[in-house]
């Protein structure tokens, strides 16, 4: 279905539609079940029937994207239920644009043969996404039933990682030669049923597939069809290799503003294509997944996925977190003569710990973002490091000064206010040395700076907190 | 400069030669500060000019984006320095591509009359974006100086808030009527020296400018050129209102993976487009705000910004969490009594709080993503409410458990342990509970959910597990 064929519906409105039906077709049936007098079956059996028709034709308009959204907006049984009702022939189209966990919870229920159908029906770039998903005994079966030129280009798709740029490329390329005129370019296009999609340029090829240019759509329109295509087409284009990182491609598209770019191989060869259709694909699933790293969710869940397949997912961060608390602890538990003796103690600690975990993650956020953009090289460290502990003075004595006062207020003890203000500063710039180095080291590391960021800032401003407050307290109050 | 002429060389490769070419300068620069020797000004002199030539060739051939991404990068004085280099006629651009703090730097050096020729420069949508950073004498003489039909576009532009479809669109449309021969457009297109980027589609409109549909580029280049317009055009393409949430846009773009899409008035008039370049740097915005927002930052700030500015965009999250803290804390001072006769208490009662955010955190995150795609209705609430409880009381009993056991070895009492299992329970269910609430309550009452989803969480869980774990050893242990 084209892009343009979709009307201005709001997918939201289609969803309503879609459980509306679905809720009068479980009417019926709980009426038939709960009844059970055989002389109404032939009625409700129409009415039924008459439900399910009308569902499925309302299934029949919607667009594959639009689906996967319903699909995953609803619970496993409704889900499954509209699953059966899509025709066959869109099945593959659909298990591509849901999300991983939904995917899951589809194939599950699927046969050996409609996975076969299903999978047939995909691109060779397509079928590379599905394939970690699809049973082997299915992936063989469509291998084999590819041709030459099909299975050479799986194996390309497959052979690149997430996270490069051969795992966002396809093969939909329309190719020219630079020694003919645009009019012959004009006349072979006609040729074509249509145009594949993205297609905003054709690739100059020679005979050994190197890539001597390409010519864009627009230019084609406005040059004189008497002109060679060596003479307009553009022979410096942007071409990506298909190892480079997906992250660099997708920053080079939003720079530049490009709708297609070609993938060459070390020889200059054309093997795909990068439209930025995938490209946005790309940066919706990486904001999505930093999004939910940050609170340690591995994947995005079903949201009616098993309880079970939902603690799994949520287990490791919490196992992490559980080993800093106990450490953190444990340090409060070296201090415990002194709690006993001053128990005002044990109600600021978390104070201190809490506004130091705070600023920390501020830091440590705003430092792996300008990281991730390459902003920070060898040198900025250092005058990054000198502005933090700046931001962490001022704070410090702002925020601890007013703390001290209540704490002074509170509990009527002036030394523990004073000793209030210097833990919360220490702590403060402790989380602000803390939020530059982890990342910077984590960097020359060849680490992904993002990665358990917040865990480890928050690791250290907790036990560090309690420390310097526990400790500063019993060197001066007690 | 189109996309199309950027060669294959990577941004940071630019970044590394700008900043020796200007280590070479500050060199010479020190040089001839330091020996102050007036014979030797004349060699220095022309050293330095070299270089200044060679940076500024080198700035020259840079793409405007590549050029903002320098700046951004670079400290003040550096950058102010290249700034200073970069040709007039591309001032506007480069405004146009840097982040929000690093244009408000570039702006306050320069004059009047700078600030007009740079606006000048610019089409109407992107004098929209620039004008809120500009001195309001700056935008009158730049209004002054447009014709009326770009100031009815430039009051268009303006007249729509950031977040909406208005906010997005351009006027480079390209329109037909639909009762021509192809060949009759392809002539017309012939007399333009080039198409606006990202024409993937003509409009087509009567002579109220009412769009009658769109034809696409990849349609027209497979068509019969004796073809009429009406009869191969799309006639219910996907058509944006102005003001449509750019959210929205964005996501049909994605779904059905768009390059351009018209935008109509209500009496569907065509009055501009949105290109998928502007949805790309829309969806990068939108995700680094959110990364942002979650730790309380209220900007991408410029990672070189004095000091002062670094503390007032931080300031008011640390605000909040300050008081939030404060109350946890006047919660354990209820049971000051509780922890003077049992110390192990203040020892133990960061864990159970610790762990409830955690786990909080990780619930709100979840169910925040599945309502911004709208995923989550009025019924899928209680369902999802007792899956998140399911999955808190399985935590619970496996973790608190673990907890209980510690917390008796560690102090050889076998009822603390019970406690601490039981509290960390119960502040899982809480912090589950919440985590379905908070952002369900948000939504009823028209806000944004994700706003402060994370203070509120953890401020029920810090709060409540203190209340929760102090309570239940006050009452069995005590």
């Amino acid at each position: 279905m084209s892009e343009l064929e979709q009307p201005r519906e709001n997918v939201q409105a289609h969803l309503k539609e879609v459980q509306d039906l679905l809720r009068r077709q479980s009417l019926v049936e709980s009426l038939v079940h709960r009844q059970e007098m055989p002389r109404h079956d032939l009625v409700e059996d129409l009415v039924h029937r008459q439900h399910v028709a009308e569902l499925s034709h309302k299934l029949d308009e919607l667009h594959p994207a639009d689906i996967a959204y319903i699909l995953e907006a609803l619970p496993v049984d409704e889900r499954l239920f509209v699953w059966d009702l899509v025709k066959a022939e869109r099945d593959g189209d659909i298990l591509l644009e849901v999300s991983d966990a939904v995917r899951e919870s589809l194939i599950e229920t699927m046969a050996h043969d409609e996975l076969k159908a299903a999978a047939e029906q995909l691109d060779a770039d397509e079928l590379a996404d599905l394939a970690p998903d699809l049973p082997d005994a299915v992936m063989e079966d469509v291998y084999l039933s590819l041709d030459v030129e099909e299975r050479a280009q799986l194996r390309a798709a497959m052979s690149y990682p997430e996270g490069t740029v051969g795992a966002l490329m396809d093969f939909d390329m329309v190719t020219v030669r630079e020694d003919v005129r645009l009019e012959v370019v004009l006349r072979y296009l006609r040729r074509f049923a249509e145009l594949p999609d993205h297609t905003d340029k054709l690739y100059v090829t020679d005979r050994n597939d190197a890539v001597r240019g390409v010519l864009s759509l627009g230019r084609m329109l406005v040059c004189d069809p008497e002109a060679l295509v060596s003479d307009i087409m553009d022979d410096d284009p942007l071409m990506l290799r298909p190892d480079d990182k997906a992250e660099d491609a997708a920053t080079a598209f939003e720079r530049y503003d490009l709708v297609s770019a070609p993938v060459v191989s070390s020889d200059d060869r054309l093997i795909g294509r990068v439209t930025v259709a995938a490209v946005v694909d790309h940066i919706r699933e990486e904001s999505e997944a930093e999004l939910l790293n940050q609170v340690g969710l591995r994947e995005e869940e079903d949201i009616f996925a098993p309880v079970l397949d939902s603690v799994r997912n949520r287990w490791a961060w919490l196992a992490v977190n559980l080993v800093t608390a106990f450490i953190a602890s444990r340090v409060i538990g070296v201090f415990e003569g002194a709690i006993e003796k001053l128990v005002a103690l044990a109600a600021l600690m978390p104070i201190v710990a809490g506004i130091g975990g705070n600023s920390g993650n501020q830091t440590i956020t705003m430092i792996v973002r300008a990281m991730a953009v390459g902003q920070i090289g060898h040198e900025s460290g250092k005058r990054l490091l000198k502005k933090e502990v700046g931001v962490a003075l001022i704070n410090g004595l702002v925020w601890g000064g007013l703390l001290g006062v209540m704490a002074w207020w509170l509990y009527d003890n002036a030394e523990l206010g004073v000793v209030m203000t210097l833990a919360t500063t220490l702590n403060l710039l402790l989380a602000a040395s803390m939020g530059v180095i982890i990342p910077t080291a984590m960097q020359r590391l060849g680490r992904d700076p993002a990665l358990g960021a917040s865990v480890m800032i928050t690791a250290c401003t907790d036990s560090g907190g309690f420390f310097i407050f526990l400790g500063l307290a019993s060197l001066f109050l007690l």
